[in-house]
């Protein structure tokens, strides 16, 4: 059975999903998407995915969208309970991070950074605020721990992790968030880390 | 050990942690915040969710923030498998909804709402424009499907229902989206449902 992301090299999205598939040492056929052209809005791509976007991922007849989802997914499959576990407690302290990356980082340095990098049409001053308010939010946590949840390295690390790193191609420093940058180097330095274009 | 839940009526964050608590039999005990006086931005609630926001979720000594997160352990805690299973596939997918609901539905239907109802500075427009594009999908998707994951009630319905059943507060109709509102009505025929202002 073919496990395939349709993917694009310098979204952080689809990178971690490939960085947490390298972690766990699970097989990806990566399949390039022509971003740019619009391949992802139209068919056959926008049948799997009607919400128009990458990464989409498909693993025989699973088909999935939203990197975080998708991250779930191949903890729960491929990673034990280690990097997703299911006692009430642990699974809703790393799905807090998880929305975390769907909402405070994606419309913060994502967005500082979709502005910059790639000419959005966006207010990129409230996107700049917003990142400024999640570093601030992440460095006080970071300042009294490792990881994100658990104490240990979990998809709440990868979902997260992206974006603030490349919050230097949006126009952001992490210049005055020491502890945001020890964690990002912790990550960096698991068996099996891959990098990704600027990070 | 006692389960709180520090609320706002009318919030639709809020209402979807009591509602998923009534449809299980939870009982919850109320903390009204008072939101308009930012007891949410200060101690001792900062200190519960450094976020600075409503719901917080604690069962003895457990704090969460996150209206979706706290969905999540009450389902695991109390639900079983039925409103949030453990396998790979049905995990994953009622997360995707998870995330549609604190992406898509919070800057759409709810920001328009936060607008017009409470007066927040923001670009009703474009909130009313991601609005319309998530109604869409979801109108597409319940033509074919009677719920959003698995073909049976679970929390990616409870998370999503709030903000698109509120939209008519942020100036939105439901009118051409006649699959979104037999969803809804199904939802409200559910075994234990309670509603809301304006719900």
């Amino acid at each position: 059975m073919t496990t395939k992301l349709y993917d694009l090299e310098l979204s952080g999205n689809c990178y971690k999903v490939r960085l947490l598939a390298s972690l766990l040492g699970v097989p990806l056929q990566i399949v390039p998407v022509d971003f740019l052209g619009g391949e992802h809005k139209k068919p056959p791509l926008l049948s799997l995915n009607p919400f128009g976007e990458i990464p989409i991922f498909q693993d025989g007849d699973v088909v999935l969208r939203d990197s975080q989802a998708i991250l779930v997914y191949i903890a729960r499959k491929w990673g034990g309970e280690s990097w997703l576990p299911i006692e009430p407690a642990g699974l809703a302290r790393v799905f807090e991070w998880l929305m975390t990356a769907g909402n405070e980082i994606a419309r913060g340095p994502n967005d500082a950074r979709l502005h910059d990098k790639f000419g959005y049409d966006l207010d990129v001053g409230l996107a700049r605020k917003k990142a400024h308010r999640v570093y601030a939010l992440l460095e006080a946590h970071l300042s009294n721990e490792q990881w994100l949840a658990l104490g240990r390295p979990t998809i709440a690390d990868i979902a997260c992790m992206p974006y603030v790193a490349l919050g230097h191609e949006g126009g952001l420093s992490l210049g005055d968030f020491p502890a945001i940058r020890a964690w990002v180097d912790r990550i960096k330095a698991l068996p099996g880390f891959i990098g990704m274009p600027a990070i």
